[in-house]
């Protein structure tokens, strides 16, 4: 789907041509409009600029690495936004600077992406150590996944101190999201009813924390209760293969209590994954899972595209369905055309 | 690697060439013999046995179905055997036929599969409505998943009303099993320590049950003490999509007490998804999902045993931990060889 033919049948107005070298000496300097740029780069569709692209994130390889790399997740109606601007005004107030990327391949079926509505976060963006990037609405979750990635890495050679990268998590994205950080936060509300009936089943235990949020006016007690609750429950959980036991705390965002808590867990983990030797090695397991799933995508994007198998697929899915022919056969069937 | 141009080079004995409609009529006919024959095929890497196998299997098709399909996973030493043991007596008393397939691709490792010491289960083993196949040792994951799918359909013709799919609790094989059985059982031991460092985290919130196994002797407290902590637990978890409310119960095997009590939750969560068309909903699910896994184990699969991407992917996978060059730049190269 690349549009360099539409482009060729009309004048272009004359711009300035991208530049790589400018964008790659703007990141290292920590220019937020060249990493605005790069990063617009990452998000296109056209080839041209994916080359570009490649290369800025290939030189700012070695200036990347540095940052702590937090996922934040949690049902809509968590507090998760409120949760990031307390959580990243605090960050900054200790001489952090912040980059809350967003990956929400849903977005766009929902009108509009997670951070899309900037004004629930009106301190965090007017914070000048703060970098804020809305979730790209186009795309599959594996194309989305590979930019995040490479935006983290842009974001580090850029000098941010903390990458927080947010998402709902009620799909698939947990998962793609908790491949890429460092530690994995899970918001919670205090009831332990309804409102858990949103989030996946499995993303509890990828969890290397639980943060039951809005414990403030009446939510004291309930909150407290939740949160001893999840601690019970945290011991019964298998130990992960970093020995971390995942913790538990409470915090209140609108009162800006415990949210020095929160970071405090986060630096304990720190330590603890680097002494071990668990930070880098889960790095170097995360960048090599990079590369092959971004080869794994690109191989069935170009099967399931082709025109042939797009056009034959839907009948045969409902065959299967149906009990008519085994998925077996419709797939050595599909292969072999 | 087929073989088939190694047998051309000697002569091979006569023996009765493999007649699908024969395998066919007796597994329908339940004639053991045959469904092992046929299952065996499923196993085999030749492309003609391959191809007998598929038609067996779509012929079979219409004929399956009609089964339960559990899924059972527990670590090394929680009991396992003598689970299943004293469950599949317990079940063929009930009049019910059992099969008892295990897929275990690190088997071969270990040195022999789960099911290869039938010793362990001699009771089971003599048992005349009672199948027992233990786990093909050949082959990555993907491969014996495919072949556990299509002997499960096979085992169903040949009118087993039970099919458990038996497998350790600490690799990638639970995912695969839970996306080919309608019912996911956990079995447990009491004490909530050491012996949970095994398990892999994630399975337990796949679980439908939990089952503490070995309460009996000094363990009974223990063990009805850690079902109540399990039990709190499991309310704090998600619901799952078919608002099943995983259950936890303690048995004996070695004393042949809460077996029943298993069946019974497995009977209750089958009306469960059968009334609210849960049941038939993920075996559907199921279906479109072995296809497509199929599909994409095969990509991979000519994807990298290409000689070329073969003999680079070492040392670029090198350069990606050392952080030399990023994993996308790897992954673009290597798909525009």
């Amino acid at each position: 789907m690349r549009n360099s033919s539409i482009n060729k049948s009309y004048k272009v107005p004359k711009v300035k041509p991208i530049n790589a070298e400018e964008l790659i000496d703007g990141i290292i300097d920590g220019n937020i409009v060249e990493l605005s740029k790069a990063i617009t780069l990452l998000e296109s569709k056209l080839s041209k600029h994916q080359g570009i692209a490649n290369e800025v994130v290939d030189k700012c390889l070695p200036h990347s690495g540095k940052s702590i790399r937090i996922g934040i997740t949690g049902v809509p109606g968590v507090g998760k936004s409120t949760f990031i601007e307390s959580f990243g005004n605090y960050l900054t107030s200790k001489g952090k600077k912040v980059a809350v990327l967003a990956i929400d391949p849903s977005s766009q079926k929902r009108g509009g992406s997670i951070l899309g509505d900037k004004t629930r976060m009106e301190t965090l963006v007017n914070n000048p150590n703060v970098y804020i990037r809305p979730s790209p609405t186009n795309g599959a979750l594996g194309g989305v996944a590979q930019q995040t990635r490479a935006s983290i890495l842009l974001c580090e050679a850029a000098g941010f101190d903390v990458i927080i990268i947010e998402t709902v998590g009620v799909g698939q994205s947990e998962i793609a999201v908790h491949s890429m950080v460092d530690f994995f936060l899970l918001l919670m509300l205090s009831g332990a009813g309804d409102e858990l009936q949103g989030i996946k089943r499995g993303i509890m235990e990828m969890a290397d924390a639980i943060v039951i949020t809005k414990t403030d006016g009446e939510n004291i007690l309930n909150s407290k209760k939740a949160k001893q609750r999840y601690k019970n429950a945290m011991h019964l959980f298998p130990a992960s293969e970093n020995e971390w036991v995942p913790e538990v705390t409470n915090c209140s965002a609108i009162e800006n209590k415990g949210i020095e808590d929160v970071w405090d867990i986060i630096e304990k983990f720190e330590r603890h994954t680097k002494l071990k030797g668990y930070f880098n090695e889960n790095r170097s397991k995360q960048a090599k899972f990079w590369m092959y799933e971004k080869i794994n995508d690109e191989l069935k994007r170009r099967f399931y595209e082709d025109e042939e198998i797009a056009k034959q697929l839907p009948a045969l899915e409902q065959q299967i369905i149906e009990g008519k022919i085994s998925p077996y056969t419709v797939a050595n069937k599909l292969l072999s055309d």
